[in-house]
Formats: C-alpha cells, sequence, structure tokens
C-alpha cells in the first residue's frame, strides 16, 4: 500500500470516485508527454507537479479540488509527483498495489485484509525524509486492519505508525500546523487543498495498480 | 548525537563511567586487531559484536555489564558493532558528535544546548530500519532540549521521535517487549543486559567523538 496523503493519494482516490478511467503514474513530464501520444483527442489528461508546483504545459496539477467529475469522467489521467510516483514505482514488485489516503483508510484496511498477504506500507515522505502525515496514515490504516480482527506481527517501524495514529486520530487538523510539507504547500498557495486530504473515510474507493495503470478495484479481478 | 540504546551506546557510557581512557570505533574486526598493535601490552581491549553475538578472539562483547571498573578502568577499547560504530562513522562530518542513550540522556541534552548548533540526532536502527528504542531515546532527549528552554525547530521526524517519548517515558521496560531488537537480543541470551538499557538519566557522562576516539566530555578541550 503505498501512502502520499499531501497530495497524490487523496488526487488518486478523487480522481477514481469521479469517474476517471485509469492513472498511468510516470516518473518524468516527458515520459508523461509521450505516453498521452498513445490516447485519442481529449481522451487523456496530463496531470501531476513538481516541488509542490504545476507542470508546464500539463492539463491539471496535484490538487484534489481539479479532478472534478467533469474533468475526471471517462478520461485517462496521466500522473506525475516528485515523492508519489516513485513511491509507487518502489512498489511494482509487490503481488498486489493499492493507494492509501486518509480518505479511504479503512476501505484500504478491509481490501488488505481480503488480500490475506504479508502488507508492506510505502510510506512516500518527502525527497527520501519521513513526513508526518504519511507515517499517521498509516498508523490508521493498520489500527483498521487490527479492527477487523487480524492479529498483527508488527516491525518496530508499524509500532511507530501505529503510535502516532493514537496520538493524532481526534486531531487530525493538527496535521495541518505540525507537517513540514502541510505548512510548504501552504506557503505554495495549496493550503486550501489540504481540508480535503485529512477527511477520515470519506471514500469506499481503493485504486489498485494493474498492468502499470491505477484503477478502481471494482473493475479490476 | 548517535543513538544505539540496545547496546552500543549503553556500552560506551558505562565503559567511560568506570575508567575507560577512550573507546576507539572502528568498522570492521579486521580494522579493531589492527588498531590494537599501536598499544602496548594490556593497555588495549578488543571489544564488539557482530549481529549481536561476540567475535571470535576478542576481549568483551557488547554488554555494558562486562565493562566493569575492573576491566575498564585506564583502558583503551577498540570497539565494532554491527550498526552502532556504522551510524559514529556517518557523524563523523558534523562539527561536533557525542553518543545518546537512554542512561544519559539529560546529560546529553545539557551538552546539546551548551554547543549552541543546528543538531541532527542518528538513530542507529537495525541494518537500515528504524528502531523503536533509539526512537524513544530521541524523543527523550529533545524532551530535555525542550525543557532547558530551546525553542526547537523540528523537521517531521523529530516531532514522531517526541510523540513516541511521550508514549513510552513512563513504560520504557514496555521497549523490552516491542522492540524488535530487545526480543532478538533475549532470544541470544542477553536478556539480562537489557534492563540496564532502559534505566533513565542514572549517568551524567557525555561521550564525545574526539580525533576518530570516543572520550569523556569532560577530558575534551
Amino acid at each position: 500500500v503505498v501512502i502520499d496523503v499531501f497530495r497524490a493519494s487523496t488526487t488518486v482516490v478523487r480522481a477514481l470516485v469521479n469517474g476517471c478511467r485509469m492513472l498511468i503514474p510516470v516518473l518524468t513530464p516527458e515520459e508523461a508527454r509521450a505516453r498521452a501520444r498513445e490516447f485519442g483527442p481529449g481522451e487523456a489528461l496530463l496531470a501531476g507537479e513538481r516541488g509542490g508546483r504545476p507542470i508546464p504545459g500539463f492539463d491539471l496539477g496535484n490538487s484534489p479540488r481539479e479532478f472534478t467529475r467533469e474533468r475526471a469522467r471517462n478520461r485517462v489521467v496521466i500522473f506525475t509527483t516528485t515523492n508519489g510516483t516513485r513511491a509507487l514505482a518502489a512498489a511494482t514488485p509487490a503481488a498486489a498495489t493499492a493507494v492509501g489516503a486518509l480518505v479511504n483508510a479503512r476501505a484500504v484496511a478491509a481490501w488488505i485484509v481480503a488480500q490475506g498477504r504479508d502488507l508492506t506500507l510505502v510510506c512516500s515522505g518527502e525527497v527520501g525524509a519521513l513526513s508526518l502525515e504519511d507515517t499517521v496514515c498509516a498508523g490508521l490504516i493498520l489500527d483498521a486492519v487490527a479492527e477487523a480482527g487480524c492479529v498483527l506481527e508488527m516491525t518496530d517501524a508499524a509500532r511507530v505508525c501505529r503510535v502516532l495514529a493514537a496520538h493524532y486520530r481526534r486531531r487530525l487538523d493538527a496535521l495541518l500546523v505540525d507537517s513540514f510539507w502541510a505548512r510548504e504547500l501552504d506557503r505554495l498557495g495549496y493550503g486550501s487543498d489540504l481540508a480535503a486530504c485529512i477527511e477520515l473515510n470519506v471514500h469506499a474507493e481503493v485504486p489498485v495498480l494493474d498492468d502499470g495503470a491505477i484503477k478502481p478495484s471494482g473493475s479490476v479481478p
């Protein structure tokens, strides 16, 4: 399960909820432009960010708010972000990969339980450094897996995530102040995206990786 | 500040408390044997571990209990451990480096405040993975720095450490159960070392790195 709460994971969930057919995660803007040429006119959108900022010539940035039903429905989104798509690339050897966020934490936990496999949570973080919000999200997903009756065998890092989840569960808005990346996004003018990213369990959608694309779990066999 | 609570940091503090002149951290057992030849007969001791186990032909392992006053006093200890000495090597570019453990957390905080510099806490962890006890120790040191009146500008990782410290502060013995490495050391027969490693603030000694050797901070200009 790949987590990038601010904002890639949340944006991916929102896009699928609003009818996007699939998101194709790629590592570079150049690769995104090349992949878009495989699709008919108006079929694919280019989306993503670098350092939190929009990419010149792209249709969309990385704000969940941009992926409205009107923009996303029936579209293919070619998607590249600083940390999130790199974390997805790291997860490709897994037998099954899903995208986790606060907005779909409980749904992801149910998907995990249904998989019945060993679980690795990949917290995207910020250019290699730990990020508070991804750590908290991982802990909340683990809590939900435990609440579903699974007996967890946890690494020390998993324990750390659960202690963080217990601390922030009832004050997720404190993440907007405590998280470095939240403060940075606010400084860049994306503060209004953040409230949508800290809503807990508002979506049942579980985006899963299938043949290099992120699709609604219901559409994947 | 380099932290390896189970057991290297605690052992280093204990050795200096018991009169050891200095510990020379080296990366390999071969390097340890080579360095020992620089000293007169009986002057230097070889100490350390690999995967928690003693190294064949070495005088001491990595148990704090082994570094008694009788063994340590006036001796030079050539020291190599799986994770701790690697973390020390990573810290060598710092302007000043100290060894932090639970046993000397408050003393280390006072040393940090006296330095008046930016602070990096290096949690040794276990072969690249996060370790619970080092995370908690880093948080307790940060708490003590904050209690000394310093205003902290914290990374997300530092915040994580402080949340962990708040959770474990009054139940440090839970680390003996929750920490992977504590369970592993117990399995290897070193369970009796662990109680000595989770005593909080029992030593005022702050080991510092000086010219490639770890010495009592009082002995370094």
